[in-house]
């Protein structure tokens, strides 16, 4: 019956460590790490937003294969990309970690600088959280503070019958850059495929995996001009996010699968592999692109004003009735989108 | 290679029963469960608080012994005493979950009655929060947002030399009932224990472990008429939340060991076993009482307001410079407090 210590000795210096190196003083900032709650003052009328996630080790991320840095890059996008949807200016982040006593603190630093990493680019500020030891696994949960003004934000439930679909980026990207990190270390068949990938496309690919990018301009540029009537970031994958979109916003949609943008990457793995780079771009979570809607007269402002920004924006399709459910088109033919969750990794 | 699913099917059943039973509006929020983030609107000047605690299985509770309900209310019980200790008035809560297979559902809606019971009294409502398949334990992070009037908050930063210390409430009540209900599993000894201790005593310890209270209505008096100087709550015991105190004001402390508030059933607990109940008072965490400073001048309004409201607040001693240290006083001898950390549960 030796007693557990919940708090020991060692997280004080990690959290004086943390404080030193990620807590930044910002304006708003009244009291950061070091209190019972951390103060943040508003003065104007504004629109706060949160978003929470939770990685837990064996589901979302294995040490085994994973960088602590990649991880906690990751875990920081995956927030990011949320508030990126909903056209949100990160400000602030809290962090749960419960620790296993066979990860080293070196292992824990690369995970606080990855996470610092992906913040860095848009001030984000650390301002508190609780740090535990854990009997079995590793798990974190990051609660991340966004702003925008008053009455303006991009929400799933705008979408309207009529209004185009589109999504940033490229897709499928994420999903494949995963195979090729877990074939390289496994199967045979890896061999093969290395073979007939370019080290280019597939470092491309494993990055895209690993260093995914938040669209955090983006849909600030799509909420402050009022361009799109609803937003959503692919997390879970086109198939699963736009069904969200489709719930919330009590519609139906129509996909037209010959205009999902593929990277060149992408295409070059599906070939190697035999897969299909459809299946990849439809079932393929973690591109944290934005999928949103906009009603068909932005069309051209929303596409010149990409163009001038370098942002790139592609039309996949339509919103239909909700009687007319979720369907693809390809080549004339239509039939509803598979219904599929996204596997994190797989072990 | 099974794919892990990290948001099975029953996690949206999950979400749409918690969003009908637990999410409530309020008239601040703009959007709760159900978008990429929670939206919450900002109309005046106004201070946020923010805090996170984290619940780790076999650190923090264990599944074999502990209700998910009892879990779910401390939980949320940490949290609010934090809020608490800040003077602040609790409104929205975000909740990470992570659930291993093996648990069933009955047990995690278990544990969100014991969350929402907790919270019922201070209208918090459930904002969003994130769910996850766990390989090993169950792990939950909960993120509990608050506000109090700007430039109106308790910090842990302003106690000054020649101020007294009180404590809300009666110490080491959790800490014997904790004990009582781990001996009442295990050891012979017990039986002794409870056969010199009272049904009622017993009931009451256990009850003050399982089912504590926050003091938020305290802290709300203390920060609106501006009576303290600094404040913490009590959740890793006297020693070591005293020190948080000094270790930020920058000041000693001395504590008079025969001022400290301890309830019958505590001292008839301590007579049973054969402990110092002083020991339990000090070592003893997850009380959740109030720890707070205040200018001598205002000793009589204090204690004259708290009488008058029903709050039990004690003198246990005054501030002195930080060379001092923090010690402790009986009978006219002077010994340095022990620096523990609170044990939570052992095993």
């Amino acid at each position: 019956m030796a007693p557990r210590m919940a708090k020991p000795l060692q997280e004080f210096a990690l959290i004086r460590r943390l404080k030193s190196q990620f807590a930044r003083p910002t304006p708003d900032l009244v009291q950061g790490i070091g209190d019972d709650a951390a103060v943040v003052e508003t003065t104007v009328p504004i629109w706060w937003h949160f978003t929470t996630d939770l990685l837990a080790e064996g589901i979302h991320f294995d040490l085994k294969s994973a960088a602590p840095r990649s991880i906690g890059y990751r875990a920081a996008i995956a927030n990011l990309s949320d508030l990126a949807a909903m056209g949100a200016t990160p400000r602030h982040l809290l962090i749960s970690l419960a620790i296993p006593k066979q990860v080293r603190q070196s292992q824990i630093y690369d995970f606080y600088r990855g996470l610092r990493e992906a913040c860095r680019p848009y001030g984000v500020a650390l301002i508190g959280g609780d740090t535990s030891a854990s009997k079995t696994g590793l798990f974190l949960s990051i609660t991340l503070i966004g702003t925008t003004t008053k009455r303006r934000a991009l929400f799933r439930h705008g979408a309207k019958v009529g209004d185009l679909i589109y999504v940033s980026g490229t897709l499928g990207d994420s999903l494949a850059g995963l195979r090729l990190l877990i074939n390289g270390k496994t199967s045979r068949s890896s061999e093969t495929t290395r073979s007939q990938l370019s080290p280019f496309h597939r470092q491309f690919l494993i990055r895209r995996h690993l260093h995914p990018t938040a669209r955090i301009a983006e849909g600030q540029w799509l909420n402050t001009g009022r361009l799109a009537s609803a937003a959503i970031d692919l997390s879970d994958g086109l198939s699963g996010d736009l069904r969200h979109i489709c719930e919330e916003s009590g519609v139906g949609a129509e996909v037209e699968i010959d205009h999902l943008p593929l990277s060149l990457a992408c295409r070059a793995y599906a070939k190697a592999r035999g897969v299909s780079p459809v299946q990849l771009a439809i079932t393929g979570g973690e591109d944290y692109e934005l999928l949103f809607t906009a009603p068909p007269r932005f069309r051209h402002t929303l596409e010149q004003q990409a163009r001038a920004r370098g942002y790139r924006i592609t039309r996949i399709g339509t919103i239909r009735p909700k009687k007319f459910g979720i369907q693809m088109t390809t080549e004339g033919r239509t039939q509803p989108l598979p219904q599929t969750s996204y596997e994190h990794f797989r072990s």
